[in-house]
């Protein structure tokens, strides 16, 4: 018999009920069931038995915005502008890092994201070594291959760049046989300000034409709206001391994609914190989606998103912890408890933003956001067994009057003590099985001291 | 010989720079020298040294504001406006819990703040069940004995059962004979909605005339402002409900205070939300202190607080993380780096609230605040051994920059390996040595089926 039974004293379907003492049935890497421990028992009896004891199980929690090739650059770029930190960033990591160390990064990055109950991670890479490191780790992902460029001739040689990219990583992904099903290869035309109104007509043609994802940093900061409603501010001055053309479209980011067209191949929106209530309606009619960063977003101090009018335009939205380098780290327990209490404190509200809003936050609205809740984001019969447990049992989160209160605002990723995908276990409570954890660390070192 | 070196990758006395391959030398409790591990072996030739390996040794963490008696109802009301989360909470703790119970909820709250790095609590409590469970911890505290009574006619008894109380504190602290020099006592009383000006005078001259130190929750909420404004608001209701007399002073906290000789004593204000900048110079002028909860105030929806106003006007201010009835958790780090992404998008500002900035908080603020700087907050020598440490090689901290930046922004309590009160260990990376942990653990969970 194949079927095994994960039992813990708590079951989180998140779309149905909680389940006291519940257990999850997993067959050929697929929920075959959820309910009762006794009642599986009965239904499967020679199932071998997990139990996680004093445990939650629920499904595994999705990050629908992560840069894991930046895992290493984790705490390098402290108390900048928001511009600054970008030309810093960028000029680090093409001046100093090989594809060796991107890939040594990007593991790093898998590694913290196992531990801490991810298990779909939407991903923005400008690197191979994402793609290597997501196929070995066993994690599904959406990975978006990213390009830029701001000035409007390069926009050609841009998208050759992006489909010889891309066709690589098609032919990467084949290879790995069984990594196929887990991962899907999208396009990202990186922000306004790095990329010509030129290539983002041109890469959301080719996002179209191919049936790719899009994803785009989108309404991130006032210097992007400054940018595109007369060209100043530091985006603008950025463009002037590096002679690139700009014409700025004298309109926000909403409308401005919407002339474009790119909001016609439904994109997935990463941040929007600028993105004023009136232009819902338009994203909501094209299908757009939106990835809610509230930590990053907090720490460049760019502003608070409009989460409630999102959600209430009925926008798919999911959370997000951005690149370690702005987070600083990537534990999304830790992201959906400051969603809740920003935007509490935001709203003089303190019984909205509830524990339970924040799970289907972490779960399955991200699962919608990324177009996979036919296959995730909820115990549910048919779906992949993407399954984490989290130890409820601790003197921080005990006694538990109910386990998605102690989930959201006890927890945090350090008490996730299993991680499955397609019913793999690639996190046992000690040890990450996919990757060799001390070795990228020891890595991550010598990586870091090219950075210093 | 009695000196112990305790050695790290980084030291950081938090009042001098951060020392690379670091000791402390400790002798008789208190901390004897500080500097590199190489000159202090030279220094102490015979002394046995603890390497703690990829570790940052700091001072212990100063939690300015608890309730550590509460801890059993962690989780237990939520989704609840300010005003019926106290009365629930008030009603619970009233009628389900005997002083046995308040016992274990306590030592669970001083098992989570050992394993969490704080070795100081400014605790105000209601029962002498928080006493008894510090003075077992290990841990340095002042106890501040909560006193209620909102009808005027009440005060003389109030505060005739506050002195018994004290009297019994006094007792005990004096038969725990090691304990007494980690324990002080003060009085608390509780807040404006539940404490009478005619209670407040006498707190005060009982407090001036005893030398004690005094903490209020103050001007926390709206409905607070709106009570001592015209009687209006949630607990206005409530007091008209009760047949309580209110007479509304038409004024803020602040002023209200002022008026009736409570600024005189210098008290602890813990929250402020409310306070208005203009009232600063009169909260200086009288030596007021405060404890700033950024969680908890969030949470509830209350505001946020002007903490850096108040910083430029020289008010001491240390971090609090409120009970975990409202926080939920105990995590004085999380705190800090909740406190700095809240004001920074508050402020909409990346460059302040920086991670050496909040160490302070943390540390020598929270000591200042408690007017124990000449003892704890720092690495000096002279100073108590409350020493912590806090392993800095994991893969969500790695890799370490600078380790300030690395403890703030992606660390946690849950990183925390090694806490020390007078060089005394009361956790060593693995167990609690001062309070047994599975028995708490065990009668947490009957106390909790108590109140389901």
């Amino acid at each position: 018999m194949s079927v095994s039974l994960l039992a813990a004293r708590w079951v989180l379907p998140v779309t149905t009920p909680p389940i006291d003492h519940g257990a999850v049935a997993v067959e050929f890497g697929r929920i075959r069931a959820v309910g009762h421990l006794q009642d599986l028992r009965q239904q499967f009896p020679d199932a071998q038995v997990t139990d996680f004891g004093s445990s939650a199980i629920l499904p595994g929690l999705v990050n629908v915005h992560s840069h894991l090739e930046l895992t290493a650059l984790r705490g390098r770029i402290e108390e900048a502008s928001f511009q600054q930190w970008i030309v810093q960033l960028v000029t680090l990591k093409a001046e100093r890092l090989t594809p060796a160390d991107l890939l040594t990064s990007a593991r790093l990055g898998c590694i913290e994201a196992i531990r801490s109950g991810i298990t779909t991670l939407a991903d923005t890479a400008d690197a191979a070594a994402t793609l290597e490191a997501l196929i070995e780790s066993g994690l599904r992902a959406v990975v978006f291959q990213e390009c830029f460029g701001p000035g409007p001739e390069q926009a050609e040689a841009g998208l050759d760049q992006l489909r010889l990219k891309l066709e690589a990583h098609h032919d990467r992904i084949a290879r790995a046989a069984t990594a196929a099903s887990r991962l899907r290869v999208g396009i990202s035309p990186h922000a306004p300000y790095s990329v010509s109104a030129r290539l983002y007509r041109l890469a959301t043609r080719f996002a179209i034409d191919h049936q790719l994802d899009m994803a785009i940093h989108a309404a991130e900061s006032q210097d992007e709206q400054r940018l595109l409603a007369d060209g100043s501010g530091a985006f603008g001055d950025s463009f002037r001391r590096r002679a690139i053309t700009f014409e700025p479209p004298e309109c926000p980011t909403v409308t401005y994609f919407e002339r474009l067209g790119v909001l016609d191949a439904a994109p997935l929106l990463i941040h929007g914190v600028t993105i004023a209530d009136q232009e819902l309606s338009t994203l909501a009619a094209h299908g757009v989606r939106l990835a809610h960063c509230p930590k990053s977003n907090s720490k460049f101090g760019h502003g608070v998103a409009s989460l409630h009018a999102w959600q209430q335009h009925g926008i798919p939205v999911g959370l997000g912890t951005d690149s370690v380098v702005s987070n600083n780290n990537c534990d999304l327990i830790e992201e959906a408890r400051y969603c809740a209490l920003l935007h509490r404190v935001h709203r003089a509200d303190s019984e909205s933003l509830t524990a339970a809003e924040m799970l289907r936050l972490m779960t399955i609205d991200g699962a919608r956001t990324l177009r996979l809740d036919d296959r995730i984001g909820s115990i549910e019969s048919g779906k992949n067994a993407d399954l984490i447990a989290i130890d409820l049992s601790r003197s921080h989160n005990s006694p538990v009057y109910d386990p998605i209160t102690a989930i959201v605002f006890s927890s945090s990723a350090r008490d996730v003590v299993m991680t499955m995908v397609d019913g793999n276990i690639l996190y046992d409570g000690r040890n990450v099985l996919t990757l060799d954890e001390p070795e990228v660390l020891h890595q991550t070192g010598i990586v870091a001291e090219k950075l210093v």
